[in-house]
């Protein structure tokens, strides 16, 4: 056997369900070639071989390539003038004039050209991949309607073309009502479910579909139609849920099958218990808890003895979360939420694989997965979520061929 | 006049009291010579001159470099393990056990050569400093005699001659009492002003002198004895104040002319009145908020007021802040504490210097001013608080010569 790339001297998280902690080897060789992980085990183990590259990684740690399943990273604009105003104590109508909130990043993302909005994503894509991060979902949602729609989407698609990153884009088309449809909410999601969506997957620019399920967005009445015509169309759905109040949004997501639920802070028992029936993802955001100082706590304890698998994401948007570190939501999720090490870990690998429909091919360090691999600079994975604010990542390697070499 | 740097094209945050927002200029030119600055303002009224290298930055703003006042970087060993061991619900009993808390720091401090040490601490440096930091104070108090608060100091005085960022060092021998005083602290503060301190100002390895005034740490009489001993050494104050409980330790401290008191979250009225009255810096540090989950705020108001210069610090330690970013407490004194962008810039930048004593230096573009400069791919300085966990730092400038180069 002769592998494209082996790895050797390094300790292994696999994040694989073992049965120990990290699913971790102590003395670890991971053998790569055709993009795939062709070995992973103990370094005594190895089978006979050769590899092209050898790299030793004095006692270095490795892991999955993490995964960040829950951005909006393609928009126009940014909204930190809003951000300094408000801290200014400006009023709501005075941000309002001064064009702040989702209006004004649904007309700078209109405004601008795919080129341009590829442009300043792959600036933040960059910040966000250093930290080892393989794989992001991309979300529509700020162009709402077709156009602008499908050209968030194409803009999300073109940065896979300019990124080694795996993207996964997804549809929010009801994300928000655009102010050509004020006071005709029904009348747009009419137009989401006729017009956008088969336009979306006919094309082909989208992975899933998402939607906002809420006071300020979309009623479950709504998301229903929208999700009936994800279904027809033969895209799965992930759902904006409970942020702000608990509307049965889980319920009405698990009914579909959906792949995750994210935010929900507000989630019920029923919903948490319909969650676990169908086997959706808990995705959970704190770097928008933290800007918003929300205070309520999504209900880890509930998620934990339900079973339902909690993943970490970014959530970065230019709103409520404009961060450009999965790192620091990990450890961000460890202060806020009280998750262990360990849970935020497999938050932004094997449990963010789940939520985006990858955990067969992703999120784990097993033979016949995809050879994305972070290697960390670090004496255990614990550091991952201790340190805040640094990036210890070492190395990277993206569908088994080196991001970047370790020095 | 032939310059050593120039730059144009560029904006400038000079952070000098401009009664402009930032001390800003729109179309600015910096220019270097010997290591300061020798011209700053607008490039229309930028005198005739040569400039050995002039960097034209495409309109990115230029800054002050930043200035992290208080942490303790300098130490042996990290505590993610009794991080992770709190997080899996350890007692506080199994994780004294396992070795846990600040004894645990005293211990691998006292146990690493000064060469470790150094090494250890040059990693930290080199992660804060990529964010534009080109002054960094670093205190002793994991040591706790003599030997070992020298060798603290040492360290951080070789991490100067290692990496180009100006480090100024504070004997804090007064942190925390050493297990071979337990129950005698009185005798511990004998040892400090007897033996300590005369020592390390004899061989010049502190440019200042701290103490912690607290319940779990020294009383003000203690602390009253360390400040008469600094005074007689002619060294500066500083004092860890009111973190968990009101002590009055900010009088005290302004009794001596103190350059700073920090943390701050239990100071009275009477604190306040005081260090406005005495100059003292209010020193804020987000980080040790944010991992502790503190919910008491400092007194932001009640600082604007009075007029006490607030500044913004990481507190690095492995303990209550391992965090690696003064961006990110920009953020979180934004978010925790409702500073504006504004503020939060000065705090890490002219007030910062002023709790270094440095303020006639450091911590602005004004001509004459030590030629320290970063440089940031932003539009607008709110960013530099906006976003969070990303890097904008372009490019470097210490002491007039380039650490980093703009892409
Ligand atoms: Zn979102
Ligand atoms: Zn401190």
């Amino acid at each position: 056997m002769t592998w494209d790339i082996l790895l050797t001297d390094c300790r292994a998280a696999t994040m694989a369900e073992t049965g120990k902690p990290y699913g971790a080897i102590e003395d670890a060789a991971v053998a790569l070639k055709d993009g795939r992980i062709a070995w992973v085990g103990a370094r005594a183990d190895l089978p006979a071989g050769d590899a092209k590259d050898t790299a030793r990684l004095g006692g270095r740690w490795v892991s999955p390539g993490l995964i960040d399943c829950h951005t909006h990273l393609v928009y126009g604009g940014d909204r930190a003038a809003e951000f300094e105003l408000r801290l200014k104590g400006a009023t709501y109508e005075e941000i309002a004039k001064a064009g702040g909130g989702i209006a004004s990043t649904v007309k700078a993302t209109r405004a601008a050209g795919i080129d341009s909005l590829a442009a300043s994503a792959a600036k933040r894509l960059t910040e966000i991949a250093a930290e080892g991060v393989t794989t992001i979902e991309i979300k529509s949602g700020y162009g709402l309607d077709l156009e602008n729609e499908r050209k968030q989407l194409a803009a999300a698609r073109r940065l896979g073309e300019m990124h080694p990153v795996t993207i996964r884009t997804t549809c929010l088309a009801a994300h928000a009502l655009p102010p050509e449809f004020a006071g005709n909410s029904d009348g747009y999601i009419d137009k989401v479910c006729t017009e956008i969506l088969p336009a979306i997957a006919h094309e082909k620019l989208a992975d899933a579909v998402d939607a906002f399920c809420e006071k300020i967005a979309f009623t479950t009445a709504q998301t229903r139609k929208v999700f009936e015509t994800a279904r027809r169309l033969g895209l799965p759905v992930k759902l904006h849920a409970e942020q702000l109040s608990d509307q049965g949004g889980t319920q009405l997501a698990s009914e579909f099958g959906a792949l995750s639920c994210d935010h929900l802070e507000y989630v019920s028992d029923a919903g948490i218990t319909a969650m676990a029936k169908s086997g959706a993802v808990a995705v959970l955001l704190p770097g928008a808890f933290y800007a918003l100082r929300e205070t309520k706590l999504p209900p880890i304890d509930a998620f934990r003895r339900a079973g339902v698998p909690i993943a970490i994401s970014t959530d970065h948007n230019p709103g409520t979360s404009p961060t450009l570190s999965l790192l620091l939501m990990l450890s961000m999720a460890t202060t806020f939420f009280r998750l262990t090490p360990e849970e935020v870990l497999a938050g932004a690998t094997r449990h963010a694989a789940k939520a985006l429909g990858l955990q067969k091919s992703h999120g784990q360090l097993q033979t016949g997965m995809n050879a994305d691999i972070a290697i960390w600079s670090i004496d255990r994975p614990a550091e991952l979520s201790y340190w805040f604010g640094g990036n210890p990542c070492g190395g990277i390697i993206q569908n088994g061929a080196w991001v970047k070499k370790c020095a």
